[in-house]
């Protein structure tokens, strides 16, 4: 099977499995699915053997290793990734898998920081401060299994973003693997540090190609006494950004989501979620999910989303609104909103984006994006939807009714040309929060040519000489 | 071309005039204090010409000779850092100063950003946001001079750092020169963007040693509707924190500010600051000056104030406070924090530092700091201030009544020494917001060295191969 050439000799595979044990090390055909393949089906992985370190040690051994016998190693958190990049692909690659790191190490309460291992699950991450009265604001459809080394190695958005920022923003300081194999220690709980350049955003985002998180310090905020989600009604994406303005104006820093889809999503997620419902009587061609939250009591949250919905009636912004009457019911609208990407699977194949715009863009962004697609494939079904207070649109379209699936997915590259064509012209980004991996490194190599990405390149270079962290991905040097 | 001596020929010389014409190229004689002292006088900047560039192709120009030619250029804004790091130190170096890019390039209201020339001075940015209803909350005291590719290049902090973050947090976009003369145009306006390395972060922070900020998209935000300013008297650091633990469960993200200084500043401040009086009428060992905001309305950010000000007498925290009866009065509230700094002046000789702890160890950092100065130099005057909210300290200390002002100066680096072990025992950090400059660069190589340090170096050398970006500043390499 393998040649020569793309094996990797037995003597080191040992040395390798010894660092972690034979329990901790697992060869392709014992590793599966669990590691090797990812959530589109984009990607089979292929790699000479999975390891499973148990401590942040056994993780610099494994680079320490691989940097002295340039041996090519993939990082790979909960393996939830949608672009590739924790996939290694081929027999010369080492999979490191961060799973067995997942302990949260510190709360400090009165400093509200937690310190974790990067294989903590987002949805342990969660749980551990809710115990202590106070949360942690990223979250995404994948927190049940994602990991926070991933989140913050892609640089996660979700539906936190709006008032808190991205995975980069809610970190204070980073711990990781240098491709040498030596530890970066950062596990800093500072608000202001201005020592030198910032490792911790060079890290963050940089898709395990510069080196692997092993810990992080994460920003806790104070749990809010009250929260209020609703769905409105709206006829236009105009109006979609109408109300946001109101609900910006009146709720200012209190508006903690502000989420979008239209009809034919709503209806692709009451057709295939079980357990959910329409929340309004009459359809509407857009939907917008607003959640509100108070520090200070329930009944501020609710008054100020009653504001927010009243000002937008009056402008005749809104034609319906359901506010959630129970803490079951918000959970449910929720949930409609993030299985969206789940419930196009019936509907046939997909094409996906992650794109965003200005926020001021996007209705003419959603004009222009689907004159494009619908003249290149007539009967497609666009269903955009996602973040719309951080110009984050999940750009993703359903195939024709009927159409022959693999035929459609055949002319995946070239919808995706069409639409980050229209991306360009709004100087948007064709990747929000997703990253780049191997799916769209081609993309970035083209698109950024020039200095920023030769500075890119440069930096690459410099850390890791011999390209052993993540070949391919991201960066191509 | 050069000889030994440390001087640049003429030719070259000539050449880095025509770029800007004659105006606008000052010899040293002709460029004076304006541009070659600073503000604490502990440097005075040698250089063989100040350019004063008229576009950003002007500055792309220089660069790109200074890298031909190999010729070390310091970039330099409103020459307000207090590191030194804006100032040449010798006839070998180039200053180019950004004073005439100082234009606003746009406001886009709907996307809440704002274009601007790196040399445009804060305050003006601040008129130009208010101007349109909303504003920029980055604000330090030297907002009448300071210029904000200044502010980014030295990820400046300030007083609104607390609810909106340091400036590296306040920015979308970066448009800059590298080292190589090329010009990175990042001056995007997403809030999501992964596409790849983040170059903004590490370009902000770097001092103008990995490349010129030249522009900036900035956030900006809804002008709030209320503003309350307090200042409450207190009689511990452990009541000042759990003052804060108060106000931050009562107001929450609308907790605009939590400054602090001791009796003793306070009375510095009365003595040589005109025009202010003490907020309340007795004595008290500690002051906070307090800003709670409202997007909504006057009522709210007034209700706010009241309940946070009431649980902390209840709780008995709290000794007096003081509420600004009027905007007049509020600005004299700040203005009495924002001249604490100069107050000292005329108290003699002040030992100053830039320090971060976890906010939690502000008391034992103060004691433990407070003993370690006076048993070094008894009768010293410590006169911690700053951001209390932020962990940020200005541990500055006052020479002994009577005491001889060069000689207790001649002491700094002793007392700079004793203070920063104290940090590094809360595992803080001894650069919180003002940077490394030269003043802290040995400082920074020996307390970092090891991985952190030369991944540092090894970005700085791939990507200013030559050292002309403001060399010997921050790293060493």
């Amino acid at each position: 099977m393998n040649t020569i050439t793309d094996v990797i000799e037995p003597g080191l595979l040992q040395r390798f499995t010894e660092i972690v044990g034979g329990a901790n090390a697992l060869r392709p055909e014992e590793a599966g699915e669990r590691y090797l393949s990812e959530p589109r089906d984009l990607f089979h992985g292929r790699t000479a053997l999975v390891l499973r370190p148990g401590s942040v040690e056994e993780v610099a051994r494994i680079v320490a290793l691989a940097a002295e016998s340039r041996t090519p190693i993939v990082p790979q958190g909960g393996n939830t990734g949608l672009v590739g990049g924790q996939q290694p692909r081929s027999t010369r690659e080492i999979l490191v898998n961060l799973s067995r790191l997942d302990k949260i190490r510190e709360i400090d309460r009165a400093g509200r920081t937690m310190t974790v291992d990067a294989g903590a699950v987002l949805q342990t991450i969660h749980e551990a401060a809710e115990a202590e009265g106070m949360f942690f604001p990223l979250s995404l459809g994948s927190k049940g299994s994602c990991q926070i080394g991933g989140n913050l190695s892609s640089n996660a958005g979700g539906t936190g973003a709006l008032a808190y920022g991205t995975a980069r923003d809610l970190c204070l300081g980073i711990e990781a693997v240098l491709p040498d194999g030596s530890m970066l220690n950062g596990l800093r709980r500072l608000k202001k540090d201005n020592r030198g350049y910032d490792l911790r955003h060079l890290l963050i985002g940089a898709e395990g190609t510069l080196g692997i998180i092993t810990g992080a310090v994460l920003k806790l905020f104070p749990a809010p006494a009250g929260r209020e989600v609703a769905y409105a009604g709206l006829r236009s994406a105009e109006d979609m950004l109408a109300l946001l303005a109101i609900a910006e104006r009146h709720a200012g820093m209190h508006l903690t989501a502000f989420e979008f889809l239209p009809r034919i999503g709503m209806e692709m997620t009451l057709k295939h979620t079980d357990g959910v419902r329409d929340p309004m009587a009459d359809p509407h061609d857009w939907y917008v999910l607003l959640e509100v939250t108070s520090h200070r009591s329930v009944e501020e949250a609710s008054e100020t989303m009653e504001a927010v919905l009243t000002k937008a009636f009056e402008a005749g912004i809104v034609e319906d609104a359901a506010i959630a009457q129970s803490r079951r019911q918000a959970d449910d609208f929720w949930r409609m909103r993030e299985e969206m990407s789940w419930a196009q699977k019936p509907e046939g194949g997909s094409i996906k984006h992650d794109v965003s715009v200005p926020v001021a863009s996007i209705p003419q962004f959603l004009a222009e994006a689907g004159e494009a697609v619908l003249s290149a494939v007539p009967g497609a079904r666009p269903v955009p939807f996602g973040h719309l207070g951080d110009g984050n649109i999940h750009y993703n379209v359903s195939q024709p009714i009927g159409a022959d699936k693999p035929e459609f997915l055949a002319r995946y590259d070239e919808v995706n040309d069409l639409v980050h064509a229209v991306v360009r012209r709004f100087d948007g980004s064709f990747s929000a929060e997703h990253g780049i991996g191997v799916l769209k490194a081609d993309e970035l190599a083209r698109t950024k040519a020039g200095p920023e990405y030769e500075a890119m390149r440069a930096i690459k270079r410099a850390l890791d000489p011999y390209e052993i962290m993540n070949p391919g991905k991201v960066i191509k040097i």
